[in-house]
């Protein structure tokens, strides 16, 4: 079953005037960003509350990581301006945030189960940005 | 089966402190508000791409409204930092964006599915909103 | 000197449309706002840095309010969307989100010189807020 | 005179930590990412009031191009979580947004005064995120 953004998605304008854009990696990796945001937002808020040392890099980076696959979502919704270099390079972006996120999180796995939660969603995040830009580069000859 | 963003709240430090708050009426705002941010997104981009006239208010409202979930989500997903008259103003003032834009949306749905649907999302957070609130009137004394 | 944001909103067609509104008032929380995301945003970084307890709330409240005052912002940058009632209600909502947030850093203004400055600019914030409401209940009979 | 936010990256924590980095370049980017968002917001918003076809493109990159500034400027305040890798790959996203939706906007320029702004806005940004992927090459050898 479809939900509701990838019926509104399938049926806007703008995605009609497009041809050869793989509407399921684009589908999986608008999930992904929403699912890491929340991971990550929740994540850090967690690592405050445990008010341990070492861990600043860790909770700076997952605010920014939230703020990025955010980012990367809105521009996903919103075909009538896809800019594919700057879609490559904002996807590109996003996974190597995601990923070094996903490190750093996987640092203090140990101690907290939010930590290993948020790292996984960070991994799977990073996973369906390279989906989609292999996708991207099948699809169309970049300059 | 609770998604992960709902598994990492219940078992954040933060909300293991707190007592009373009514976690289902949550993690539906919360979901109503990544929906809804979504629907927003997507609908003010279809009426871009179909160039009418007299649809800017629409737009323009389907912009704030993104914007205002969105916050609203960030907040409910930070326990540590909760007060709840804040949080009761923030309700309040997503719950009347949301209506506002319900509203608007439903001016153009004859001529737009994407509006309709946005509309639809606008209304379940606008509710949800409401169950949250009355959720908070019941559980604490507001001076 | 007017800036760029200034002369953009006077010139702009749906400002135009508009009369009544105090210019000042509305580009004076425009501001603020923006000083106060960036305040908010340094200072809840600052204190992961210092690693101490007991901030989790400060610094929780911080990202809160950074993004409150981010869409508050974003609401008053587009005109086209203008909804009086709405607008009065994210005005209360984001002066309440800022004095909680100063209240809360100014308990560790003695420790950390960024809470102070934070603090400082979440009072403007609020103080603007409060000017633009004003503006607004007298130029117009809400229900 | 420094304003508070410069004020306030200059004496925290994690900045203290850091050698090297050019703290005037990077204050250049993040006023330039704050004035581009609030640029690319107000010209999005009128050209939507303008409700002239052929915009939709435009409209929707403006609001690709706030959200991308917005994030940039976000990842600049929070120094805790500096990576190197991520923000150059990220500056590098950002510069080539903020070009295409130049390039875009000066498409209107003749018709409306406010993609003429925006254009110049997105420019300059264009142009610091350069200086500061510059000023970070020389800094360290990135592998």
């Amino acid at each position: 079953m479809m939900n509701m953004t990838a019926q509104m998605m399938d049926s806007s304008l703008a995605m009609k005037s497009m041809s050869g854009l793989d509407m399921a990696a684009m589908q999986d990796l608008i999930e992904c960003c929403s699912a890491c945001e929340q991971a990550c937002t929740v994540c850090a808020d967690d690592m405050m509350a445990m008010g341990m040392t070492g861990m600043s890099k860790c909770m700076s980076m997952c605010l920014d990581c939230a703020d990025m696959t955010h980012t990367m979502m809105r521009m996903m919704l919103r075909p009538s301006g896809y800019d594919m270099q700057v879609m490559m390079a904002q996807m590109d972006s996003c996974m190597k945030m995601c990923t070094a996120c996903a490190d750093e999180c996987m640092m203090h796995a140990e101690m907290s189960e939010e930590c290993k939660m948020c790292a996984e969603a960070c991994r799977q995040c990073a996973a369906a940005c390279e989906r989609m830009m292999s996708a991207m580069k099948t699809m169309m000859p970049l300059k």
